[in-house]
């Protein structure tokens, strides 16, 4: 199967993450150094860019300016958030012929393996040979087959700071204080505050994931029981917590004028919760809520060297297999060795296998409905990096 | 005027910084060097352990510890809010008898100083000779007669980085987006957003700050104008903005159940700013946003190293003034170099001068109502440290 000789396309989509630039140079790189792809193009605002024919040369820039863009978070291309219909997907193809696009890279999560998935297929229908390669991105780190998703390292790495200086924040100034963190539907990113914790009485003391059901009940017994063990408590919590009925919170309590609930960019479950506590535990509490935003996905000057790696590295092995002449489509997902030091490949897999359903905790990560099981550390650490190490005082006693 | 033989006792008030423990060691390396201090001894959570004599012995702390320590966010000593009573005043100065201490240096804001100063007034008035300096520190930058306060610098840091990569963002999913920044009565965080243009369409596009008064009509007038320029729209705003009757926003709308206004650790401002915006706007508005919270004074890893030096210069400086034959009380203030490349020089100034009342940004430091003074950058920039450079593609058309 010889592969096709013409242009290559690269489209950014989704969240934006502070190493999804790596991918997409990674891709530029190979492909300028493939003999099969004539020119590299970039869609502006992914999928959008195509249907709207603003395409940008992406081969004449230099190489100092795309290291630049590398180091830079968010989408280069700028992003979309878009699921396309059939009739623009057929749309986007005639594009594609258009410009004797044979290559094209959607960076992007679950979504837009879905977008790529049919792209093909109505390809496949046309007989236009276009190769369909997804590279995978998320902070959420929820695509199957993979052991984690590039992006996700560096939002741990700062999620896992950000705990970490408010532990620090908390037992200056003790109270109860709830961090909500990315997550709708995964709690990976929300379990990684665990890395905050050094000493034996460090926070967080207690972590919420959308894996499990959460009750309002025995998160007020929780934070209740360590507040009186330590003084004071620090909660780790997805946005995405929900109960039994799979309502998340801020949707039991209140829906916006469209019936919708918006999770991030606004700080209503924290301060929901906080109110809660405030009415069942006492009015005087120091009780505080942060959501941390988009920060998490975005904040420059705070990423995982290992997480900047596998973004390139992921780009460059999705040109690598594109131009190859096994896969036609697919995906690149990075599977961790079983045993021994931390060690990754880069392997194909279908399309279908990474769209549309994504990848939850694995049950035996986490432990109780309030914490993470240890395991989960040794999975995490080497993603994020080598972490500040907060000292103590010794508090020696006067003579 | 001989300074006084007998112990050193150092404590840390008020709300944390990233660099409040350069300071503390910086007290501790000049008094463990001081022929005229025999033992250090640290107050757990400030005026609070003094009063119930929970003393802990600073002397005996490796070098490697206290190094350790001084890189570490947050007050190692642990800190607490609190005005003590003239009464309690008395009591701490009964301890200060019991324990010989004839030092006490307080790390903290104006209001700190505050307590120094009544310390002060009593023990002079019993005619107990013991040395009370207070020790600059407030990621607010509010003390007056410093050119600028230890903590600010790395405070002002974080808050560039995060409205660097916020805007990133912002570009990459267009829409309106609100973050609230700390600072209740002064808008010199708030300013130092400005740091994360690097573009001409770089956010943050509009800057509100305490200084000036906020009317919600002009705040949505302007907004809408930003995104009708330039697709999307960042802001940089205070948690203390406030109308003509000196009311915040969110006491104009609410008040909680003990007539208190909680600015801090609560998204209520920027969910009722962004609630407002799609009610004048247009509901279907991508309208979002982050209050930076407890992040922007305890975050480990983004410190300014200018700030970490200085921080632990005011500190050593205490000790030699009050070790010195000149002054038996005071504070250290940070004053610049009017001319030439950045310098600072630390002097002595009396406890009135700092204490209680805190110092705006002077006018000439702000543009309008909505955004800085180009004056404000010389003044802010060698205070944070080089920031990370966000690199652009250059959008070349394709052939």
């Amino acid at each position: 199967m010889k592969a096709p000789r013409g242009n290559a396309l690269i489209g950014q989509s989704g969240g934006p993450t502070a190493v999804i630039n790596q991918s997409l140079v990674g891709i530029v790189e190979a492909a300028r150094a493939s003999k099969s792809i004539v020119n590299v193009y970039g869609a502006l605002h992914g999928i959008k860019g195509v249907l709207e024919g603003r395409l940008i040369d992406l081969g004449r820039e230099s190489k100092e300016t795309l290291e630049a863009v590398a180091r830079t978070p968010c989408a280069a291309l700028r992003s979309v958030r878009k699921k396309p219909t059939r009739e623009e997907c057929e749309q986007a193809l005639a594009a594609f012929k258009q410009h004797d696009i044979r290559y094209f890279f959607y960076i992007g999560g679950n979504d837009s393996a879905e977008t790529a998935h049919v792209l093909n297929e109505i390809a496949v229908a046309e007989g236009y040979e276009v190769r369909l390669f997804h590279v995978p991105k998320t902070i959420d780190n929820d695509l199957r087959v993979n052991d984690h998703c590039p992006g996700f390292g560096s939002a741990a790495r700062f999620v896992a700071q950000a705990v970490m200086g408010d532990n620090l924040d908390n037992r200056s100034l003790p109270g109860i204080k709830l961090d909500v963190v990315m997550g709708r539907n995964a709690g990976w990113l929300t379990a990684a505050s665990v890395l905050a914790r050094v000493h034996p009485d460090d926070g967080p003391h207690l972590v919420y994931v959308p894996e499990k059901v959460f009750t309002l009940e025995k998160f007020i017994a929780d934070v209740d029981r360590v507040y009186k063990q330590h003084g004071r408590c620090l909660v780790a919590l997805s946005e995405g917590v929900h109960g039994a009925d799979g309502k998340t919170l801020v949707e039991s309590k209140e829906k916006d004028s469209h019936g919708n609930v918006q999770l991030s960019g606004s700080g209503a479950l924290g301060d929901l919760l906080a109110e809660e506590i405030k009415q069942k535990l006492g009015a005087k509490l120091r009780v505080r809520a942060d959501t941390f935003g988009y920060l998490q996905r975005s904040f420059p000057g705070v990423i995982s060297p290992v997480d900047a790696r596998e973004a390139r590295a992921v780009g460059r092995t999705a040109v690598l297999l594109a131009t190859g002449a096994k896969h036609a489509h697919g995906s690149v997902a990075i599977l961790r060795a079983k045993e021994g030091p931390y060690k990754v490949t880069f392997e194909h897999t279908e399309l279908r296998n990474v769209a549309k359903d994504t990848r939850p905790m694995e049950a035996g990560l986490l432990k109780g409905d309030n914490d993470v099981d240890p395991s989960f550390l040794d999975y995490v650490r080497p993603l994020v990096g080598e972490l500040p190490k907060p000292a103590r005082l010794s508090d020696y006693p006067i003579r």
